[in-house]
């Protein structure tokens, strides 16, 4: 994606983590912030110097600029930038670009070739559109807490910012499908993603589940609505994930377990039937795996090619081999937080691999070389909108 | 995305998902399955007639074709869509394609302009490339488990598979970021995509907390680790999610639950000193919510224009205004199964919107009309070919 020049109005997580995407597959992405405090996620503690680790860690391979967008002179120096953009993105309330007068109508205006991504609550049209919405109100509305968590117990949420990075991956595919339609049609045009169609579009079967049989589906703790046994079991000294995904695997199962009576029994001869008795099927294959510990169990499995899994703290996933050579963790020497290690890209392409090359910017550092570089200002004219407080 | 065609040989979640983002965005995806049983996921319960609910749910908008890949003919047959496709997409366990003779350099080879996406568990390298997979053991190596559950409490997996989603999600990314720069170089490539990496990248910002505090990110039930209060509590008939993101709605909030005491007690004062004192506030603010309904408590969260939400089972979630004015409830009519309702395309693109074309297929229902559309088989071919049960 080098060549592909991204202008991102975003702050706080949806539209940085789009952003991220794009700049990491090697788009060159230039963060524009506010002069004040810049994106407030810069400011959501805990900080290194200026800086949160939140910030550091979704900001990376992006250059920053810093313009006061009450100024004429920089709203029309971003005049500039959506010119010789291909790429804009922006996460406010939907109507609050407009009022600031590039709203995705101006945008396409200034520049028709532009692809506009606009990642919101909600999205750009229906009855909440214009309601106040955060991560959690998506996670909530879509159903997808309703699913997660033990049964009967209070609710959780997704461990992670689901509902934001979600529409942040499906903005990015908006973005990328629009530019490669613009290649044919020479044509930019508006993507409208919200966290709440995303955090629905990722139920996976439930919304099926129930509109055929009217059931509606609820959480259950590590275990699959539809596949038995795929969860966790406690084993002497720790969990151990059994996804047992089919009939054949399940033979296996029950021998490496040393219980023959469960393979041979037709109560439990299909997935489906095993699915029905879950309950009862988990009591008697926890006692077994509770024998053993997961070293042990480990060990058994491997030799009889079960697939399996331990359930990983953060810093198990960190210091895992294969999540190191996969490039999966890496590291930046940033300009006040010093060493940072943060997480890589999964997106391998073998030609064009995704590729760590800035740490993520101080607020305005890049600002001189843009203005400079890109639009053409002198040293003097920086340093007259400096000096007025226009640009930091 | 019409005009793009992609070839789909994956089965189960994770590839399917990625073809099925690409054939809602209007690409031509060619489903290929084997001619015994098709993909396995048609037969995971419960079934309308040949074709599960969870099939269903993720095979819209694409043609089928069965073909029956120990023999030779099929494989000439896949040979020739090769050379006609502009993307590929598989996900089996690494290796398994090269040993049937398409794997990505085979298929490169074939056709040197095609983008060859993979989405396997642990990816195309590394020290457990060739360890089985699914998404549970993905979801358990990642730590998302680790962060996702009430404290102190057995884990939880997230509800949905995200392990398999999110991978589908970013393989997507991947091809059209490869089509992308394919336009300009006029070279395919090959698209390496991991479960394992993918839930790695979406930890948000734990890894960055953990690799310069040392402390081990853990699961906090509703709450988040760095926002407070940002959580649903118990009304007086049900949950309300107050994500109170900063200090002035902080405020807001205080007065609408008539605790003004707590927006002046200094203990509460800032985010990270509420999200320091966070048990305590919970409490406290808990039980003044808990003399109020959900419904009372909407009606007043309105009024200060503070944001909040339910969480909604699937039900509450489909009968919902706003998702259905979305379009994000479709329906189709199945030749088999009848009306179905499932989710819609959450990446609504002004131009080229997402449509929603055709019912999940079943079984080689395009066969024919793909061998001779679009390869020119005769009709009599096609019947010798099904009669010595190459295709289906």
């Amino acid at each position: 994606m080098s060549g592909v020049r991204v202008l991102d109005l975003s702050r706080l997580l949806p539209g940085p983590f789009c952003a991220m995407i794009l700049a990491d597959l090697g788009a060159d992405v230039i963060k524009v912030e506010s002069t004040l405090l810049g994106d407030p996620m810069r400011a959501v503690p805990p900080q290194i110097g200026t800086d949160s680790w939140y910030f550091l860690s979704i900001n990376r391979n992006k250059k920053g600029i810093a313009l006061d967008l009450k100024a004429e002179e920089a709203k029309e120096i971003l005049r500039k930038l959506i010119k010789i953009c291909d790429a804009f993105v922006e996460n406010f309330r939907p109507g609050a670009m407009s009022r600031l007068g590039f709203g995705p109508e101006e945008v396409l205006r200034l520049n028709p070739k532009i692809v506009y991504a606009s990642i919101s609550g909600f999205g750009h049209s229906g009855p909440y559109m214009e309601r106040p919405a955060y991560d959690m109100v998506a996670q909530g509305m879509s159903g997808i807490m309703s699913i997660t968590g033990e049964e009967e117990r209070p609710p959780v949420r997704v461990g992670t910012s689901i509902g934001d990075i979600i529409a942040g991956h499906q903005a990015a595919i908006g973005i990328l499908a629009a530019l490669l339609w613009r290649e044919r049609s020479g044509q930019g045009q508006h993507v409208d993603c919200a966290m709440l169609d995303g955090l629905v579009y990722i139920l996976e079967n439930a919304v099926v589940r129930y509109t055929i049989s009217a059931e509606v589906p609820h959480a259950l703790g590590t275990a699959h609505p539809s596949i038995t046994p795929f969860q966790a079991f406690r084993t002497k000294d720790g969990y151990i994930i059994t996804p047992i995904g089919n009939d054949a695997l399940w033979l296996k199962f029950c021998r490496a377990l040393g219980l023959e009576e469960l393979a041979n029994d037709p109560k439990f001869k299909t997935n489906s039937k095993r699915t029905k008795h879950r309950g009862e099927l988990a009591q008697l294959l926890e006692r077994a795996l509770m024998g053993k510990t997961y070293q042990e169990w480990s060990q058994i499995f491997d030799e009889w090619g079960l697939p399996y899994a331990p359930i990983n703290s953060v810093d198990k996933m960190v210091a895992d081999s294969q999540v190191n050579q996969r490039e999966m963790i890496v590291e930046f020497e940033h300009p006040i937080a010093g060493e940072v290690k943060m997480v890589g890209c999964p997106i391998k392409l073998s030609q064009t691999p995704p590729q760590m090359r800035m740490p993520p910017p101080v607020l305005g550092q890049h600002t001189e070389e843009i203005l400079k570089d890109l639009l053409g200002y002198s040293s003097e004219e920086v340093k007259e909108l400096r000096r007025r407080k226009v640009i930091v």
